[in-house]
């Protein structure tokens, strides 16, 4: 199988134009398939704070009200998804800026409410994924650009890009040997936290599970590891964790990242 | 060649959320290909008002500036462009959301400036339009959703909505019958505009001719009509212009508003 590389990208780069920029012009010249979905950033906290929409939050956790789903539409679905777009078409790269509710190529499940009311929330899994339209766009050389928004029931739902990045790259081992890498603050998993370049290049499920067991992962990275080695246990070849400007390096045979394999 | 019907709807439908939705749950009945382009509405200017950005106008023509473009680039292409999307996914229309810029589908050039600089303005025509990938996604089944946007260098550009459905129509004639229909707040062209039921139903050239140099029409539908006509001069095969509530009858055989040919 040929390999596909699904590429997730946060805050961390959104937020800065020259960053984006750079990350831009190294992910338009990855010769291979490629899916970027993206988060959301400051600027939808901004634009929110500027129409009077407070974030809100229950024990911690966001909540998306109607205000805010409808913020999050316009921005991570308009502004920041086309402005991607238009700046990698620039770098002739067909990018494709979509939703989950384009082409009903994610169709999630609105949160049930237990204790905590989510509000206009989706959950997803790799079967929300519609991987044969999916599949027939990469096929004519375009490049998907998700925003971390999916729908149900006619109306559309805020969900997780690092959930959707993981979906997408479960859903596509149908066709491809998959590479899902997510793009962070930092050059990968740190052996200590408070060196940079203690990168561990290569984590096996052995050494992943005697350094759980040692508590040796600071908290930030637990999510992104559980998150990458659910990937990997449904399919996915490889999960890289690095840092965006590492993209064209993470996306060869030498990584710089964190490479995690069954 | 099979038909393809390009439909247009404005801010009178998109303004009044149920009036949308009766469009909507019409216009994905809609038994052969088809393609939505939808303009703006007044959520844009409330959205703007809250933010603090003031529509601008020079000599009466709007204005794009940075801040004008970032806003209809975020409710254009996210807000409006996405609650269509999922509303018409409901409605088991697979819909697919998209600006220009999205596949490079419409390629536009910066509007020059010469005694106006109208800003981030996109003109384009038929030739703009990429013709062979909007028919293989026609070909998947989709139901393509334009919203007002095009790009060029890098950059999203606004856009008339009316300029897009003319030009997609145009451009599609290469593979399709195209009927395309102009929704707007009449039944039809009026014969006199002060009686709602005096539509014309069929204005052949010859009869434009003769109302034009007659001075018979209202001055809202004159850049409408020469619009449709030079769709039809292009090789479109239909225009028709009628009201948003008759488009399942305006995509049939008996049409309620206008029908014009060449």
């Amino acid at each position: 199988m040929s390999q596909l590389f699904v590429v997730k990208i946060g805050g961390n780069v959104l937020d800065n134009p020259v960053s984006l920029m750079q990350f831009l012009r190294d992910f338009a010249r990855i010769d291979a398939p490629k899916i970027l979905v993206h988060g959301g950033g400051k600027i939808a906290t901004k634009i929110g704070q500027g129409l009077g929409i407070e974030s809100k939050y229950i024990d911690g956790r966001r909540i998306t009200d109607q205000q805010t789903l409808e913020l999050v539409t316009m921005v991570y679905g308009g502004l920041v998804n086309k402005q991607i777009v238009a700046q990698l078409q620039m770098l002739d790269c067909n990018a494709f800026g979509m939703t989950g509710a384009d082409g009903n190529m994610i169709k999630a499940k609105k949160r049930a409410v237990k204790e905590i009311d989510f509000g206009f929330v989706g959950d997803i899994n790799a079967e929300s994924v519609n991987a044969t339209f999916l599949n027939s766009l990469l096929m004519e050389n375009t490049v998907p650009v998700f925003a971390p928004l999916t729908h149900a029931a006619g109306i559309m739902l805020n969900t997780n890009a690092d959930t959707i990045a993981s979906s997408l790259a479960v859903a596509m081992t149908k066709y491809f040997n998959v590479r899902l890498i997510f793009c962070f603050e930092k050059k990968g998993v740190l052996r200590n936290v408070d060196e940079s370049d203690s990168v561990i290049r290569h984590l096996s499920n052995d050494m992943y599970q005697d350094l759980l067991e040692a508590n040796a992962f600071a908290d930030g990275i637990l999510p992104k590891l559980e998150n990458a080695y659910a990937a990997i246990s449904a399919g996915v070849h490889e999960v890289l964790i690095g840092d965006a400007a590492d993209i064209l390096k993470n996306t060869g045979k030498e990584t710089e990242g964190t490479l995690i394999t069954s």
